[in-house]
């Protein structure tokens, strides 16, 4: 299904209306062209290591970045993290968390595993938008990934 | 002199004109009020790690984002960002690499060394000054630092 496409942002999300409200912010700025969207930790890791149902994709084709939720079934998204952060494979793919929680334990945490940024998800709907959309602009647009 | 500042901004940048073209992006959209220019490695990193002139500033107390040129005099930027990256009082400083290289082993070794962001300078000076700005919003607004 995905071998051809190198897609861009990696969506790790659970909550059906985070996850509507990430896609509808990037679809009015044009950067939904190339999402793919994951709903747990073990589907994110399959994802990201090219394993399971995504045997087919190409480890060196990295997303542009990767949107992190902490909070996830199967696999926890600091489990996520750590594991993309310590296989060279995967480690200079840029992970932004982008979370409900501004406790400092997490941010701690998140940091010390490689977290490239760390984004509490306001609560206003407007802001929501606003972020995603500064968000994808940086990561897509500015952000030099490598290769 | 620092010693009551908790300075937002830690932009290490020996080329005046880009020193000039980032200040001045970031004065337009008022994100100068608290910013620091050091002009080569070794000043860089008595800043970070408070030693030299800046034995009077608290570790605890970083810069939300450190802007970092590669060609340095006196200590490369990959040596300063080294150095950051692999200790433990500093490690979660955001640092963004912002360079006129757009070379793959430059881009990569920084990400392995743990850059959390590698920007190329447009050569156009509105492009500069645009990409600066996006640069100021995302880490001074956006991003969560610790503490």
């Amino acid at each position: 299904m995905s071998e051809t496409k190198n897609e861009h942002i990696l969506l790790v999300e659970d909550n059906p209306n985070d996850e509507e409200l990430t896609l509808r912010a990037l679809h009015k700025h044009n950067l939904t062209n190339s999402i793919h969207v994951v709903r747990d930790g073990a589907q994110a890791l399959e994802y990201i290591f090219c394993k399971g149902e995504y045997a087919d994709r190409n480890i060196a084709k990295p997303p542009k970045v990767i949107l992190l939720d902490l909070k996830l079934p199967k696999v926890s998204g600091l489990e996520v993290l750590e594991q993309i952060k310590t296989d060279i494979r995967t480690q200079s793919i840029p992970v932004v968390v982008l979370t409900s929680s501004d406790q400092h334990p997490d941010i701690q945490k998140s940091y010390n595993l490689g977290a490239n940024s760390y984004i509490v998800k306001p609560i206003d709907f407007e802001q929501f938008t606003e972020s995603v959309r500064q968000i994808g602009l940086y990561w897509l647009l500015l952000n030099q990934p490598i290769g």
